[in-house]
């Protein structure tokens, strides 16, 4: 059986396993970020945790079949550097996958985590055995990656389906990346809460809170989550109709809002695609939970 | 030297031509569609026109190494028929690609006339060499077609990159598709006279005299230009970030406008996009011309 070193950089914990090329997690740990404190400190913990965990596995690191890393985008996958992450400042232009390659004695696959998720689910979670997917992982974030023709598709360079940036409003909102009327600065988790906040005036309210509110009917709540699911349901037919899709898979934490979130996108987006697209496209939630980020870098590795 | 036969199938007229695989046209000719009177009707005189230059050409129907039929979506790439097509009213279902094969005693490849330009912008026009490309065709409607990783993109069912029916504008303009905001019932070349004569009261304005307006500094003329390039470089940025390509290249009538099109559309489009993925991507003329149609069907046979 073939396995794998799988890292997965976040901008609050790295964390790390061992992963068989089934999708089985045989060990696994992680250790905090603290970006504040400079990537080279970082990766000294995150070497150490490596080396660990493939202690307890029972490996060496010559015995491993790759090592894969996802991090969020964006990154010159060529170079092996992140480009102005927002959530890790200061990493910018590191020499990452250099750093990791050194360290480990092995070389890195190295991917955007969105992109690596689409892998996971492809392969071991909601899109297996299908040839065209695209996969959004709804988050403090937005991220997306697509499956085209039974493969991961990475761009130009390595950060294709930026889909939290279409631009779903020309003259609308700002977004930080420097567009207008972005998904991500309308519809992700964090900017759900803030428009609940800015709205009410309650300065507490977080993601969750909105959606309880809406199973309660409060009105506010209840436009505020319409006019959400109305932008959402615009970018996925804007994804259906790009890349003539047979699923759309949503994953990340604003999921947990279940069938108040997938019923009113499957019907939005399935009424606003090319009726010739929309046919025989689902929309359904991603299947591996906490574990995408470690499987989504060990799919990198392994496919 | 291989020679294949293309076939080039629109509203006003089908255009077939043997070609080159160096993409030099041997011999070319067009007969009116006719659409009212019926696809069958049309595919005889088609037929009449490919055995007349496949003879013109000095050659035989099992000489041809291979034939490929472009058509405006959408299409059901696998059945050989096209769904709905908006300009070839009553042509829905019919057997297409089965009335080719069975006419010319050879198989056909059925390709989205989009896909196929940019297919045949990348072996033989603006994206030589490149592997990741984002086509549109502004034309009386807006299509697309994207090269990714050195090959044409099809999509589950041959509609990918319906770019046309990205959505600019959530809760904006309606489109015939049943999508809302989307860049063809905007940007298109009939759009932009649809909203020039809805302006100005002037009913006979065409886009070329929008164009001559907007050149001659007419404020009602420019106003609307203005908000064309920013509604067409939202669009643009939008594919930038889903596609993560090396280079984006328009063609179709509209392009005609010349730099007035083109020096907003890269500085709005680079402007929008991620900085990025916006680093180093040009937005460039198509280089075919009038040929796109038949080099697209030829490219789509040959690669």
């Amino acid at each position: 059986v073939h396995s794998v070193l799988a890292i997965d950089i976040g901008g609050t914990k790295l964390a790390a396993a061992v992963v068989r090329e089934d999708g089985v997690v045989v060990t696994r740990g992680r250790v905090p970020t603290q970006p504040e404190k400079g990537p080279a400190a970082a990766l000294e913990r995150l070497l150490g945790l490596c080396r660990q965990l493939i202690g307890e596995a029972g490996l060496t690191v010559d015995a491993l079949d790759g090592v894969g890393v996802a991090s969020a985008g964006p990154l010159d996958a060529r170079r092996g550097v992140l480009l102005s992450p927002p959530n890790l400042v200061g990493w910018s232009e590191f020499p990452l996958v250099f750093t990791l390659e050194e360290g480990l004695g092995r070389s890195v696959r190295f991917e955007n985590d969105a992109s690596a998720a689409a892998l996971a689910e492809h392969r071991f979670g909601a899109g297996r055995g299908l040839d065209h997917l695209v996969y959004f992982t709804l988050s403090t974030g937005i991220g997306g990656g697509v499956i085209l023709d039974g493969r991961l598709y990475r761009g130009a360079t390595g950060n294709a389906a930026e889909l939290g940036h279409l631009q779903l409003s020309y003259d609308g909102w700002p977004c930080p990346c420097g567009g207008r009327g972005c998904l991500e600065a309308f519809a992700s988790g964090s900017a759900i809460a803030r428009r609940a906040r800015e709205k009410t005036g309650r300065s507490t309210l977080t993601t969750p809170d909105v959606v309880e509110a809406v199973r309660a009917k409060e009105p506010w709540a209840v436009a505020l989550w319409d006019e959400t699911m109305e932008v959402l349901g615009a970018g996925i037919a804007s994804t259906i109709n790009a890349f003539n899709p047979q699923r759309i898979i949503l994953g990340g934490g604003v999921t947990a809002a279940g069938e108040l979130l997938f019923e009113p996108l499957r019907r939005i987006a399935r009424g606003r695609a090319m009726p010739a697209l929309a046919k025989g496209v689902d929309v359904m939630p991603a299947q591996l939970g906490d574990d995408v980020g470690v499987l989504g870098a060990a799919a990198s590795a392994l496919f």
